[in-house]
């Protein structure tokens, strides 16, 4: 089970140490997505060099292939993927209601179809406790419905209810004495006294941690800020506060200034795939011809193995080139701007001056910004 | 410049040393194939890692994209892939007649439309020679025509002859103080007697080395073997031997007790990418639903990353996943037999007992021997 101390503050910002049974996670943390069991494009190997401490996976991709009966049998998610470190799961809602089919929703549950086959599926909130459990990670979450940016009210009040109906039936299917410790999730859109009721009702479960469910769904970058800023200091402060899918680097200066501990996103791995950088100069689109000839790293100021080895010139012709490469190289660039960007913010909370951190941060970004949107896949 | 030295024999095989401006490659020696320069898949580090001394990189795909002027004013294609060890380039003439469009043929060379976009270029002994200079590899070699396996004796002759012309052009436009040592290819098909006159006229020219093309093009297996170990003799003994495009494991011990000191092919890549694993017990198809809870490595015999850390289970799943790192740990475990396979060889040789290291390696693979055919790409 895991046990989480605040170290440090400095404004809303916090640092602290979340102990799990795989190892020690300082916080605030970014955790790399492993959606199907594998950070797309790098090993185990590669993520313990970038010193990632903790890595998502998605039941509802692990449920679907290979199934959480086999994952179980062949020892666990940790054996499995290799990954001696600290996993999270989510509970598999998120996928269910963005990328399944045909989905039927009752206060049971869901039932949906594969997106890769069809087969007819059903996740409630003691399926997808159960699933998590046997797939052992250290982290595992309420089932919850997470409702679209625009959600009208009415409806947003109906699944908040239901969301907090499910989450007290994860809570009595859930093995706290298991691997996984529960964290719960308070949704509630844009409307902050739906949030803080969420809240309340949430929070009143004693979990392990808390999640913001909700967030970067649609509405503007603003709107999340202001959101996420409002509802952090709604979670229990002795507890490790979760952004789910949250988001650029601008996006988690923001979350951590306003006392957020973990966050996740596939941003640095699918827009390396898509040839998009992360720089402490801001984004580098590596198709870019001004790049053509550029005899110089990605981010002169990283020191990632891509960046300590290859020329820009070199990764637009493997990224022209549809190089396998090339996405290796520009997800280890990405995710350790991302990991790196992260270890700043630990150290300059511990020496209280967090916002100059995040100042000189943007400042390097220069006029563009960093804010960016990635296509698929 | 290069220098080669046998160290010891062992019937018809030999092991050497060939000393390159970028480092010692032991033989016989398997050349991974990295064709736009990259080795599909993985890093300059991973290539060390594996102890591979020398890669092979295509003229044509580095002609088509992104240039060898541009490869040359980022300092060279060594420094370009960041590949600090040594290099072989081909001419170009094997893809421009098995991948471009709209060939035309004359004395003078060859004009091509690009596979990639349908741009016009022209390739010929001289240019072909000026691209492989100016991307700087250790070993260049000759711009030949290399004929289809069904060619008549007729058009062969013809062919033969004009191979022989264009190889002394190459030499002529070849600065032999410069940084690539220029091999010599003999062609001749199936005919023995073509053969042996296209290895005295290309012999005559006294290169550093010299190569046999236009095996394993269509001919059968034993076809091939028998080619092989006919006109390996027929080269310079005391050049290094070049067996271009070959093979799978059993071509590669067939050619090794033939007396070839050189080996390269795509066959441990892209089979990697297609699911195939090379093993000490015989060819292992990946995505076989045999592996789906089998907890053992790939290969027991094998002390790779992939297999020193995964199980068949997790790489048949991130295979049917489609996932990137199932190339890469595919990728990595193929080199590594490959590579291990040749370290076995030069050990056997040395020690007098190629033979017996073969019959043993054979009687490995078992029943359904290890002869794959793979798609592409």
């Amino acid at each position: 089970m895991i046990s989480f101390t605040v170290t440090a503050r400095d404004g809303a910002a916090r640092a602290g140490r979340l102990t799990t049974p795989h190892g020690l996670v300082e916080t605030p943390v970014f955790m790399p997505v492993g959606t199907v069991g594998s950070v797309k494009a790098v090993g185990p190997d590669d993520l313990a060099a970038l010193d990632a401490r903790i890595v998502l996976a998605n039941s509802y991709h692990l449920l679907l292939r290979p199934g959480p009966d086999l994952v179980e049998r062949q020892g666990g998610l940790h054996r499995f993927m290799a990954w001696p470190r600290a996993l999270l799961t989510d509970s598999g809602g998120f996928q269910v209601f963005s990328l399944a089919g045909s989905r039927t929703m009752s206060e049971e549950g869901v039932t949906f179809r594969s997106h890769l086959d069809g087969s007819l599926h059903a996740l409630g909130p003691e399926r997808a406790i159960g699933i998590q459990e046997q797939l052992g990670a250290d982290v595992i979450m309420a089932f919850d419905e997470c409702p679209p940016a625009g959600a009208e009210r009415s409806y947003l009040a109906q699944s908040l209810a239901r969301t907090a109906r499910w989450a007290r039936r994860c809570k009595a299917a859930w093995h706290p004495d298991g691997p996984g410790a529960l964290f719960g999730i308070v949704q509630g859109g844009q409307d902050l006294a739906l949030r803080r009721q969420a809240a309340e009702e949430i929070g009143a479960l004693d979990l392990p941690g808390y999640a913001l469910g909700g967030f970067s769904v649609g509405e503007t970058n603003e709107q999340m800020h202001d959101g996420v800023a409002a509802c952090a200091p709604l979670l229990p402060a002795d507890r490790p506060r979760y952004l789910m899918g949250v988001g650029a680097p601008s996006d988690l200066l923001h979350a951590v200034a306003s006392g957020i501990d973990m966050l996740d996103c596939v941003l640095p791995t699918r827009c390396a795939r898509n040839g998009l950088l992360f720089t402490s100069r801001g984004r580098l689109v590596i198709r870019n011809r001004a790049w053509a000839e550029d005899p110089r790293p990605a981010d002169e100021a990283c020191g990632c193995t891509t960046c300590r080895t290859f020329s820009r010139a070199y990764l637009r012709h493997l990224f022209q080139a549809r190089e396998l490469l090339s996405y290796r190289l520009n997800t280890l660039h990405n995710l350790a701007y991302f990991l790196s960007l992260m270890a700043g913010a630990r150290k300059a909370i511990s020496e209280g001056r967090f916002a100059a951190y995040a100042a000189a941060v943007r400042s390097g970004w220069g006029e563009e910004g960093e804010v960016v949107t990635c296509d698929q896949p």
